[in-house]
């Protein structure tokens, strides 16, 4: 026989071993999705510019660049349901999600109502992946930079009809138990207001469950744990540029759960969110955007670190939802500019924070910690600002119209463009890597995502 | 030998065998590149959700979403050259790149400065891959919606210092030859006021050599041609809402430039532009671009049939740069709305040149074309727009005064933001099929993508 008829007459064989091969490979033993909330493309772009080196001639790649393997259409499908599902949902075919029906979609594979956690629109229970995990004998953790019991988050542990029943929420990370256990081995964030109450001290009853509690950076890096809580604010952590010494960065946090979760043989679940590139958003802040975008990116670092070590850990990275309408480009101005950006000492947030507790006009409060002379224009601008505008507690961050007064004047030295202070319809930008990767790819709508994940780290 | 054993053996070898049948399947005989001009991910998206068939649950995929593989950096490195090269380029690491750039990027797979058509900074001509692609042997064709002499299809046939040279370029695109004929064998678009000039009448000259020259629809469908030029309209072809039964879409064109080039035992390389997704974004015209997208979606159903049935065809579709800031979501509203859209009778561009060439107020000609009710705020301002600002053009529509307020008024209703009125910096969609197309994967700076085209083309 000639070796082209060898060829011909082995190849199916071949090529069945090869497929075999790679169907025995595409199970991984531990599955990571990363969450930049509100992370858009042109979050991300913004991000690149602002990390890129200027004495070299390109711009350098984001560590997860080269991972990038299509987008997830965010699109929510049911809005508006009748209590207890009474009556059908009146259905938005063209919904702009929220953060809730969004992570649910990623937690359960299941769509649901804007606001509603791992619950269907009719108010049926969806078990998550995190207590099918568990179910399998998994481990599962949950790290963020919002308080815990917030929307992404708590819909991977919890079932709520309302995002903001945090008492609930709290409860719930403690009283949903799977094997006398909570079913997050690992919680990370902020959120002593909602698990310290005058009711019910979840802590107290997290340690009595064995869990190792710590409140600082410094407890953190040395907990050695099997379970690990560890809240680090009343609410939200303090914004990446605004963190002392005490708070964790988010990579610290990812860290240290990677050293809890790692230690069960059958593997784990992990859920880490950039949970505040969304709030910055929704303030049209693109020095927010882009400082809290960096914080995840350096997540991501710590994560792929990981996984290539590792050897079977599928890592999954996307957003939930785009906020802002970010773009990069405006009023005909063909650049975008990142300098203004680079070497600011606090966030335009911190500022506004500084400027409401003194007497000092805005403008100089600003002039402190930007690395630019303010023109007349701007400084005439920024003075006659509103002081304060009814704020929004949701995000942590008082005084908004003198908030919102930096926010511009940044965006137009930037070239930076927002069309609403929510979230878009935009698709997310989707990144994989590892085993079961080659599952996500293409354009995923979000529940589909959810889908994928299970079948990956089920057996 | 036990069959595991036996596998461990001979495995090194079976992959060794697949990956090298792989290696040899990567060569496609064809590559087509269709570009959408200004068609950034929330262009799709809209496109999307315009086309979704609202009678059933999910939102329909387009045809090519199945394809989506990542994205491209449209930055452009250089700007401001001095002429003849005599002093260094002013480097702008982040400039927003303009159509004559981009398009040098493709079809060189070398950056250059804003404006410039396949020469480098310094004025040096760079090859094209049409230019390659006949040195090998294969034909080559270009078809846009755009003039045939406009920046996109131009940088693929012909090198000037300025996009605007337009007589330049109609000139090059005959004279600049391979094998005694014009480097293009089929040329498909508008332009007869660039090639039929006073002073030189091109299409008298591709006729001599032996090109059929068509100038309607029908005899674009009729024509069983070696060599085929057409143009339809003097500039731009009208706007796909807009045409008659003598105009062809860009998918009859398409089908007419891949019966041409299939002829060619040795293959081909075809450019498709949907040109004018990018024009309507310029006026911030939300019905303008969906319905060139429809346009530039048919005309890739059409190569997507091709390649299937050809079978070693390499099909790559992106866009050049975003333009507009496109955003599907504004003023705090969690919804999109397609819905004022279908059903539109003509566009906000035909209705703005209806109303200058009469005398009725422009409510009641917008009234008569579009599928719904204005309110009364939408017909006060819409008759307080001023009726006519000093147009661009560039874009073949006159009266921007009332054009924009059209604009407007649709941009609300479907809720839909836009930043700016040129173009911006975000990353555009990659979508690539057939063979070859693993190496247009993750995100990939524009002249890499020119580059992968040459390696995916040339033996």
């Amino acid at each position: 026989m000639s070796i082209t008829k060898r060829l011909v007459f082995t190849c199916p064989l071949i090529l069945l071993c090869c497929s075999c091969l790679q169907t025995q490979a595409t199970k991984p033993k531990n599955v990571i999705l990363m969450i930049g909330d509100g992370m858009g493309f042109a979050q991300i772009k913004a991000y690149r510019y602002y990390a890129d080196d200027p004495s070299t001639p390109l711009i350098e790649p984001l560590p997860f660049d080269r991972y990038l393997v299509g987008a997830v259409a965010t699109d929510s499908i049911f809005m508006n349901c009748a209590e207890g599902g009474a009556a059908p949902c009146v259905r938005d075919p063209y919904g702009i999600t929220d953060s809730a029906s969004a992570a649910t979609t990623y937690a359960t594979g299941q769509d649901t109502v804007i606001g509603r956690l791992s619950l269907s629109p009719g108010g049926e229970i969806q078990e998550s992946i995190i207590e099918m995990a568990r179910r399998h004998g998994k481990s599962a953790g949950l790290v963020a930079t919002s308080q815990i019991t917030h929307a992404t988050p708590a819909a991977f542990a919890v079932h709520v009809k309302d995002r903001a029943q945090y008492s609930d929420i709290a409860d719930q990370l403690f009283d949903n138990q799977w094997d006398n256990k909570p079913l997050a081995a690992v919680l990370l964030g902020g959120g002593t207001a909602d698990l310290q109450r005058k009711d019910r001290d979840l802590v107290a009853e997290f340690s009595q469950a064995g869990y190792t509690y710590v409140s600082n950076r410094e407890e953190l890096l040395q907990a050695d744990a099997s379970h690990l809580l560890g809240l680090f604010a009343p609410w939200g952590l303090p914004r990446a540029w605004d963190r002392d010494a005490n708070v964790p960065s988010l990579a610290d946090m990812t860290s240290a759960a990677l050293k809890v979760l790692e230690k069960n043989p059958q593997g784990f679940f992990l859920m880490v969110e950039g949970s505040q590139i969304d709030w910055a958003a929704h303030a049209d802040d693109v020095a927010g955007v882009v400082s809290e975008t960096e914080d995840f990116s350096r997540a991501i670092e710590v994560v792929l670190e990981f996984a290539a070590k590792q050897g079977n850990t599928l890592v999954v990275i996307t957003a939930d939802h785009e906020t802002g309408g970010l773009s990069l480009g405006r009023d005909d101005i063909y650049h975008w500019d990142p300098r203004p950006l680079r070497g600011m000492k606090k966030t335009p947030a911190a500022m506004t924070e500084e400027y409401l507790a003194g007497t000092e006009p805005l403008s100089q409060v600003v002039a402190r910690s930007i690395p630019f002379t303010l023109t007349a224009e701007e400084q005439t601008r920024l003075d006659n600002y509103p002081r304060e505008v009814p704020s929004d507690p949701a995000y942590g961050v008082d005084g908004i119209g003198a908030y919102m007064g930096i926010n511009e004047m940044m965006s137009k030295r930037t070239v930076t463009g927002w069309s609403t202070l929510g979230h878009t319809g935009v698709d997310v930008p989707l990144y994989a890597v590892g085993p079961g990767s080659e599952n996500f790819r293409g354009l995923l709508q979000n529940e589909e995502l959810g889908q994928q994940l299970q079948a990956a780290l089920l057996p």
